[in-house]
């Protein structure tokens, strides 16, 4: 994880951090971050990004650097700089786990912190929960969408937000579930499974595409061949004669790649042609601006692939660019806080979700922290305390165990890839959280 | 910029690149990188991340621990691995200046250098010219909706795709027009203004919202306060009260912002009371959720703006979350090469543009780089030659300024901001380039 943007943050929580200092309003608040109901298109989310926002909790410090830099805009006081020279974030957070089922309006993690903290953190916060969920949710629709015995990567480095969001979609796409990525820092950073084949400018680059095939498949130990540079079938039946020739010296052709054309038809075609000529084991895997649509359209249509490379589509989550999180104030020294705008509720006072889940059903209830509610499993825990992190981060792998085991036990209605523009969630709130509410609106007028 | 992540790689162009040096296929090769056309509700495009992709080829170089890492793979061969260890990138790269006006199919940069090394750096240029293209492209159309005296401020880090992301945007989108950023990190490493007002929180912080406006006023030399907490217009004779109250103290408020509700209606009587009262230099600051649809139909309504925060849907390019660029093979040892798959031209050889820009309207001829165009200015010129940049970047601001200039001159058909799902541009393919492209299909068959 990165923290050498540790300015991400906007210039306004600085001013207004400034004005907290000069006028001792440092007391302790309380901030849910949350993604604000509905979420078009996603009737659930994969919570993602805790685990890099405690990293950048434990670590934010404000070098001599910065302070230089921010005395020579001009509008803090010296002692606003003085108080970052010295500055660690010392507050409590309560999280969801890395990798949990979250509802939109849910919290996914709460700060508890003197009031400055809390509010410098805010972006970094927001920034690298809203897009590690965003796309830990868009992997997740893939991988349904796909089933689960499937191969998916992740090919989306060309076409992401810059080389840090590349990396950031091969971990949380992993973390939702998917088998590996082409991205090589990501493989070699997180240790992920890296997967790759060819480019049509390999084949072009040679004199034939059976010469093309022949050297690939000679200098690569687990060959998967690309056969749509030309013409997809013809390309099918060239591979087929080097899967042949790798078997007549004892090794074996992985698969073959189809980029482009009618994939339903042709992967039936190219399936039929090896498993006729007694190689069932030669993979089909296809490619071509993917996503759960269109996966779910190709198998639909009769498609046949045992793996699926998934680029632009879930790498930018292009139905959805963007999660609306939010990062609301809810408590403070003068007891819970209700903002209350059109369009834009947000439950005050420290929360908790008790989820039940059952073979056919998710039920949540958000309650009030400190309220018994019965028959249910509490999501939200202790992650960090005085600004220390309670335990290691769960390895990747053992989260994406545990966010496969979630996602093939999901209900019917929450599976449904068809895009919903407003779905409704299975969260209920709590007796005590509703009174709470009420009671903070009526005494507003 | 940042080399960090020098191994964003699709694993495939190292795999084809240990063939390629086992074969000695190592000879010279020239890739375009265009965006594929049509590319939907962009009439132009801004081309930006040139310089990011210098950098990256200027500074290339694998360490120890990324070839211990490629060899635990057990894919590559000790000479690959040996040839990595003193990978220099030697090539020459022809390239558009940054922020140039380019359309769909036009090359941004053209690479020339042994057939490896041009492999190795697609992944990177491909995602830094994509992303930050795209996040200009957006910018120049939300400018071009704001008008050119508005301030319009890059407000997005909270959603954008990282924080390293949300500093690209606020790279490309000052060098596309806009006047600043909320991002501290991109004001400190670019330079650039950074703009910040006040937030619900710090509102909701005090017993009332007038002592909150003149506590932030105290705090703040120019004072921008947000007057939407409560409602926006008893907010706005609050605001007016410390505005008052200032200029008895010979300071001054520097605006209200507002980012909720009936902007067009609550922008004009907020105007019309300050203006009643006298105090026409408090300007009227609007956000939320904005983007070049939303200023234009907020203008169209009658609503009055001084300046605008553009956050989510200029940070992740909502309506276009990523551009469809290429980077092809035009050339190699054998000649100029073509590839054509169904919907997938490419045009082959070694190019350059021309362009005519006139008051009414901009025409560009795309021809072979050596072929004699009248009347029109070159546009694609030698950046970096033996991998060693001919000249530093330009200055951001003088590229700022330069881009500016020619969207202010920008025809009018251009200009337009309504969505065209496939436009067409005006590209005219060259005599030279034709019958080039003619030839080498004619000899495919």
């Amino acid at each position: 994880m990165q923290t050498d943007f540790r300015l991400t943050i906007d210039l306004y929580e600085l001013t207004m951090a400034d004005s907290y200092l000069s006028r001792g309003r440092n007391g302790t608040a309380v901030f849910d971050l949350f993604v604000r109901p509905p979420v078009p298109g996603r009737r659930f989310l994969v919570a993602a990004g805790v685990e890099a926002a405690l990293d950048y909790l434990e670590r934010l410090s404000f070098a001599d650097e910065d302070r230089d830099y921010l005395r020579s805009l001009g509008i803090f006081s010296n002692n606003f700089l003085e108080y970052l020279a010295q500055f660690r974030f010392t507050g409590e957070v309560r999280a969801v786990p890395e990798g949990e089922l979250i509802f939109p309006g849910e919290p996914i993690l709460s700060v508890r912190a003197p009031r400055i903290e809390a509010q410098i953190v805010e972006t970094y916060l927001l920034n690298v929960v809203n897009f590690y969920t965003l796309i830990a949710s868009k992997a997740a629709r893939v991988r349904l969408a796909a089933g689960f015995e499937a191969s998916v990567a992740d090919f989306s480095p060309r076409r992401d937000h810059g080389p840090e969001a590349a990396f950031g979609v091969a971990y949380a796409s992993y973390l939702a579930g998917l088998d590996g990525t082409s991205n090589v820092e990501a493989g070699k950073r997180l240790g992920i499974p890296v997967i790759g084949t060819m480019a049509h400018a390999y084949v072009m680059s040679f004199p034939s595409e059976l010469e093309a095939f022949r050297a690939f498949a000679a200098d690569h130990p687990a060959p998967v061949l690309l056969i749509d540079t030309y013409d997809t079938l013809l390309g099918a039946q060239r591979a087929l004669q080097v899967a042949r020739e790798l078997r007549a010296q004892g090794r074996a052709l992985a698969g073959v790649r189809i980029d482009s054309g009618d994939l339903p038809t042709l992967t039936r075609k190219v399936r039929h042609m090896f498993d006729e000529a007694g190689f069932p084991e030669v993979k089909v895997l296809i490619s071509g601006d993917l996503d759960e649509y269109r996966i779910q359209a190709f198998l639909a249509a009769g498609g046949v692939a045992d793996g699926y490379g998934v680029g632009t589509r879930l790498g930018t989550s292009y139905d959805l660019p963007a999660l609306g999180g939010v990062y609301k104030l809810v408590e403070d020294s003068g007891g819970p806080q209700l903002k209350m705008s059109p369009g834009k509720r947000t439950w005050p006072g420290r929360k908790q979700i008790w989820r039940r889940l059952d073979d056919d059903a998710v039920q949540d209830v958000l309650s009030l922290e400190d309220e018994a509610v019965e028959g249910g499993e509490p999501l939200l825990a202790v992650r960090m305390r005085d600004g220390v992190r309670l335990e290691e981060a769960a390895a990747l792998s053992r989260t994406r165990e545990r966010v496969r085991g979630w996602l093939a036990r999901l209900p019917e209605d929450l599976r449904v890839i068809a895009a919903d523009p407003k779905p409704e969630y299975p969260v209920e709130i709590s007796p005590g959280l509703t009174a709470l509410s009420r009671r903070l609106e009526s005494a507003r007028h």
